[in-house]
């Protein structure tokens, strides 16, 4: 593979379609990944049997519906961010594949803590899976702040205060999933259902937006 | 991960192209990866023992064709009904996702169906395939009885009687999924077999628009 | 679901755009998903162990190559045909579900075809993948007569001796594919092989277009 | 499938967006499978056992990580690409399928690498992995030089410079890649530990664009 050229906003405006198209697809996939974590039990002869093999796997439907919701609200998230977002450059189109890096391994954590949430390596699971959203939320954090610092890469209209209100909510997402990253110490149940809650919570206007 | 920020149609009208594109591509995925539930039979020594193998699968063929068929005039729904919604915010993103979340689900219960129709476990594994689709069909309604109250998002030159008309189609579906849902009690295969029924009905215009 | 109404060409020209890009989607992930089927040997304690398990896997690359190289082929053809048509219906909308669900069962067969060539099941294998080769002829065919006939849903702009010549061209398809079908009765690897050359043949052009 | 006809740039100009829609699916689908590479260790009883399992993969993660960053290069030199590209012909679309073939093939040479890594069998899994990104290389040169030959697709408004400088940095990838399948008949671990450093040099613009 040749080196990509480098230097300013290089690709004009509506270039930013390309990247939001590839990054909706690599989304769309991992979300609909999860699923083929959920394992169907095999070779069961009676439904008694089945039953209780299918209400065993409430860690992996705990699990599916965790990242499932989470990596939804990180989609509306990267939707919004290129409402506001303009212009591309190098160093956008490499922080958005770290950022998609992030978000593809998301199915491994979730599948550990599908296979292991409720026994012995649960804690491992659930500090992997935050660690995960950690290095998301950081990544979201970094890109934002290179595209919107001295309105790099910001599209024309976008007012400065909208730039400071995205700023200011985007700071508190890496400190939340940090905390819930400790919380899988203490208890990794309630640190995976904080994801969950987490997820349900941005997606719900309780809070308000200023 | 930062709160999105939520009001009235934050997002212009062209920006329906990328929940489009989004749900698109899940919709494309979830299709296509149904057929990693056909399985082939492995090592088998004979042409006619792979013969009876393959014909031996007969619920998975069913069980593919049904999620397909199913699946496939959801996209139809799908894509009809984001020619009459015209703008989109915060809440429409949020339906928009559940539905994409019950679409995403339809990969298990179908391998269930696949693995235990006609033997003691269908009535369960029909159940799970009816209850998603039942859920997905009101999903599909609270969506469009969101957007379509006061015309809230509904695009200029959609006329009320083809909103009345949208309405008035959407109101039967949860009720016949249910119903279907209800059949598997008595019997899993007609339950199947009448999800299937119905894709292929929707598929054909046997009835009228009116 | 609710039922989708029915008529005549009830979405406009640019609502092409959304079948294309499901119709990509689709194919996209089939394309891709074939590379599932190719196994890695496991545990193997010697690299000369691995080079000969990897040499005995060529029905594997046979079947990849094939099935990649017919279902990319099938992509320049949809591409080519959604040039020429301009506007969508019910109809449309059906048959192109209907092609896809042939192209979405591709790599059902094609694991058939890398299990069982060179083995007693090779015929069965590769009836199944030019059964499924020569169905998906036959719908492009149907697809683009409904389209065709009286200029229906042909884009402006458009010649009718484009569209006859087309007409011309798509006819052959599904007897090349039906020949290919019976010559799975007498050897399963020319046919198979015979599958790769068709899309090598349509690959290059060393035909005339007239 | 009937043949596609042959001839110049049959194609306008805005066609190009459907084959970077394709492309960018396959590539999306690509770069999110390698995940499905990651493997959890199932039903072990301990943490300190998981620990260690875990740890005993960093073939894999080192696999998954070479292949996710090189493919991420790919798809920005793709996307670079088409900025320069503005028109399509029969010839462009076959050859973006080769080179798409090639891409598809990624995730198993990146299984082999994950599982003979450090093993007896790595000196032959670095090979494939290496041969198929020197392939991919070669491709990109070929299209880029189909296209750029006589400026034959190149979009209007690109200067010849801007053409040259393309071409002059595409020459060494299939060299670079080169060195990197020999280096693997010395030291597997290098060889892929180099692919790694090469799309992270890729990556940052430590090389100046003239």
């Amino acid at each position: 593979m040749p080196e990509p050229t480098v230097g300013g906003p290089l690709i004009e405006r509506n270039e930013t379609a390309r990247v939001e198209a590839f990054s909706d697809g690599v989304l769309a996939i991992v979300i609909t990944l999860l699923v083929l974590e959920l394992h169907v039990p095999r070779q069961l002869t009676s439904e008694a049997a089945l039953r209780e093999a299918l209400a065993h796997e409430w860690q992996s439907y705990l699990a599916f519906l965790t990242s499932f919701a989470t990596i939804g609200i990180m989609w509306v998230n990267h939707h919004r961010l290129f409402t506001l977002i303009g212009k591309i450059d190098h160093w956008l189109l490499m922080l958005n594949l770290l950022l998609l890096l992030f978000i593809c391994i998301v199915p491994f954590p979730t599948a550990l803590v599908a296979e292991y949430l409720g026994h012995d390596g649960a804690r491992l699971a659930a500090l992997a899976l935050n660690g995960v959203f950690t290095c998301t939320a950081i990544v979201f954090n970094i890109l934002w702040r290179y595209a919107a610092s001295n309105r790099r890469l910001i599209a024309n209209g976008v007012s400065d205060e909208v730039i400071r209100s995205q700023t200011k909510q985007y700071r508190l997402g890496p400190f939340i999933y940090f905390a819930s990253f400790l919380l899988a110490f203490v208890s990794p149940i309630a640190s995976v259902a904080l994801n969950l809650a987490l997820a349900v919570f941005f997606a719900l206007p309780l809070h308000t937006a200023d």
